[in-house]
């Protein structure tokens, strides 16, 4: 726990934030310090409301002076528990929401931190254009969270994570200066892009106050289809060929075991099976392309040729968007799908695309030696390479022995990414759950750099300290 | 100039180096000491030849312990002076040149810092694959130097800068250390990213040593056609119908004016006029896709809509690969059509897309009362809002004269493009060239970061010592 924050620091930040900009109260506090899953809460002598840039430099500026540690939030959606305060002042963004501007000619959308991902989306679709990240926590999440932590979602196949589509930010570095590099150009080579060093830095090199982010076409056809497949081996076989047959139009490839999709089924109201009999594995595929009816077609010749040599053994194309929405439905429930099931060890892993089939067999093989009878789902981003790995007590078993050898199970899981050039946080970034953890990993030359540059920018370590390296 | 290198440190190189790694010969050295324009020569005591990492590391470590300055070299194409070294070590990456592993599974292609640009394509074509990144000077520019500059090129509209292109590095930190960040994985959200701060940092972070690259498909249908538009305005309208009209399938959007094509068919053997009249501007447009006849048909669509309203006066589809082939070389002569014209500031500056018209007359009204007969000649990847914006000498004035005033003139150019939100280097960083300019468009807490970062990775300022801040 962080060190209590004098009191002259707290009537300086109630005297630059002025009414309505901060609170102490514990009703008003209560949401912002427990994380949704219930894995962290946390507590807070203050809760920052800034609703300028210039106000999160005073707030920063302050804390910077006198040494006292800062937690940045945006829309409290992160998994790994890196916007739970431990008794630092709370940042929170929420009240940074404007849309400063949408211009279709430069295909450029710039909006503030607080703004959530959906009204993003609503505000591209309203200029006729299109932001591509998708998240299932879209209508939560903000922009300075999403930028923050580098979010990647199940468009990352044809738009990449975040990084790939901010063109420029506007944040408060941590000795509260503010740094304006909200450029909306496509190229700029003047020097080191500190843009990317604060993409994913997880609120440790400064508040971003503000981004600008690339828009896209809309495009005019978009195929949906779920395809049946005997193993993950069969799944990437089929993304090289997707890939190959749809040119650079394939936008999600999305692997979901049997057991996942049976979870889905039991659990939430109103779900589908998608194909006439059970298959052990399954891909949802999805195609886009601005030329009309290009999707359907490519979808029709690699389903066709899948089914025709054995591939594919069963496969489903919507038909209609409703068709559509109800597949990536179990898509997207695959997490709230288990939660029922009890205690989880959860992985967010990405290893290799050669390397997934592998990934799966060698990883359960472990854990079940671990834990007889534990149940294994495997899902996500399979066309980057990118699996959410959970590990589901055996049915009937307590929770709580389960839970409590999450860590050491965690580290086989991890041991064996490793071996595979794989990363131990695809997309969830490391918060408090994983800091420790990925020292293991990286090279003592690595976190030394990583540590120098930390230092260089932030020589007290106010913020967000208790998360990365 | 540099100080003296000790001769002891000699000592040390040559031992670590072996023979053939290292070279005092001035014959071996000239080619290295001069930019290929001759606008920069240097001097270089030694020159180092290291064929692996482990020698680069050594290397790196003696100068580093001694203090001793490194500029690094890759294919000596650079068009800023960066790569020329005065009176520092040299050490040129034209040994390490293994191409480690090409992988259609997981679209990666790994290469050696000394791998040419054209033997990557060559690499990624045998598998049936291809690297997108497209300079005029592949066949010598090197993998290692389109990393440290974060090149650009004709194809960024559609995949990014050489940024966007990389999944993973290794380089030789400055105190010697070696850095292996050569993933092949499309997401890994672990702390901060080392690899974005190298690419672009000019050899002042490191030296790179190999990269691993994402390949793409190889696309089924592929259209190119140059188009005759009234002015500039016309052409940026004419890009985003592009653009809706085909999608995310726009590859290319180059512009030119009649006088940069002129000095083309003047002063370059081989060249025809692309339309059977002259017109006062020209675009460049090339689609692409992965289904059967879609680029044909988008770019019918494209260009039959501007001809019929206006907007394209007249239009050539290439109807074979030597008519594309035709095309783009009156495109890619630009730079080398108009040097016989005599003595020319140059500036390569990005501004957003929607502001290229405006900063084309505004900056032609201000450079045209400067120099009264100046010619100007705007060309580039107007897609990108990237534009190579030249001013040539009066035609039979003297050199000199112009050539005196280059910095006064760039200022004004630089000036207005500042206004505009833009950038004074787009796509050849800053080299020697622009790196006290760029201080002047930075703002002090910006140049502070920077500067803080460099320190905190290379507290001795070893490596390639004048280059950025």
């Amino acid at each position: 726990m962080t060190a209590p924050v004098p009191a002259d620091v707290l009537s300086r930040l109630k005297a630059v934030l002025g009414e309505g900009g901060w609170s102490q109260d514990p009703e008003r506090l209560a949401p912002k310090l427990v994380e949704w899953r219930d894995r962290w809460t946390g507590e807070t002598p203050f809760l920052a409301l800034p609703k300028t840039t210039a106000e999160v430099s005073a707030v920063v500026g302050i804390c910077f002076e006198a040494g006292v540690p800062i937690t940045p939030q945006g829309g409290n959606t992160g998994l790994v528990g890196g916007q739970i305060p431990q008794g630092e002042i709370l940042l929170s963004t929420e009240r940074l929401r404007r849309v400063r501007d949408v211009d279709a000619f430069d295909d450029v959308l710039v909006v503030e931190a607080g703004v959530t991902l959906a009204a993003v989306h609503e505000a591209a679709a309203e200029k006729g254009r299109r932001f591509p990240l998708s998240l299932a926590s879209e209508g939560t999440a903000t922009i300075g969270g999403v930028v923050s932590t580098n979010a990647g979602g199940t468009q990352v196949l044809r738009y990449g994570t975040t990084r790939d589509l901010v063109l420029g930010l506007e944040a408060v570095l941590p000795n509260g200066e503010v740094w304006n590099g909200l450029k909306r150009l496509r190229k700029d080579n003047t020097g080191y892009d500190l843009k990317h060093l604060l993409i994913g830095a997880e609120g440790t090199l400064g508040v971003v106050t503000a981004a600008s982010l690339k828009l896209f076409p809309i495009l005019a056809s978009r195929a949906t289809a779920i395809a049946a497949v005997d193993d993950p081996a069969a799944a990437i076989r089929l993304l090289v060929r997707a890939k190959d047959e749809a040119g650079g139009a394939v936008e999600a490839f999305e692997l979901m075991g049997r057991r996942g999709v049976e979870f889905v089924l039991k659990n939430i109201p109103d779900q589908r099976d998608p194909l006439s009999a059970p298959h052990p594995w399954y891909v949802l595929v999805e195609i886009a392309s601005g030329e009309p009816g290009a999707a359907q077609a490519a979808m029709e010749r690699l389903l066709a040729r899948g089914l025709e040599d054995g591939l594919v053994r069963d496969a489903a194309l919507a038909q209609s968007q409703a068709q559509a929405k109800a597949l990536w439905s179990i898509r997207e429930h695959q997490s709230a799908g288990q939660k029922p099931e009890g205690a989880t060890w959860k992985h967010d892993v990405s290893v290799p695309v050669s390397r997934v089939a592998d990934f799966i067999e060698e990883a359960t093989a472990a854990v079940e030696a671990m834990v007889p009878g534990c149940r294994v789902t495997a899902f996500g981003h399979v066309g980057d390479g990118n699996i959410h790995y959970d590990v589901i007590r055996p049915e009937g078993a307590e929770d709580a022995p389960h839970a409590a050898r999450r860590s050491e199970g965690s580290r086989v899981v991890h041991d064996i990414v490793a071996r595979m050039g794989g990363s131990i946080s695809a997309e969830h970034g490391l918060g408090v759950m994983k800091s420790e953890e990925a020292r293991r990993y990286k090279s003592p030359a690595e976190v030394a750099a990583l540590v120098a540059i930390r230092q260089s920018l932030d020589p007290k370590r106010i913020m967000n300290p208790r998360v990365l390296f």
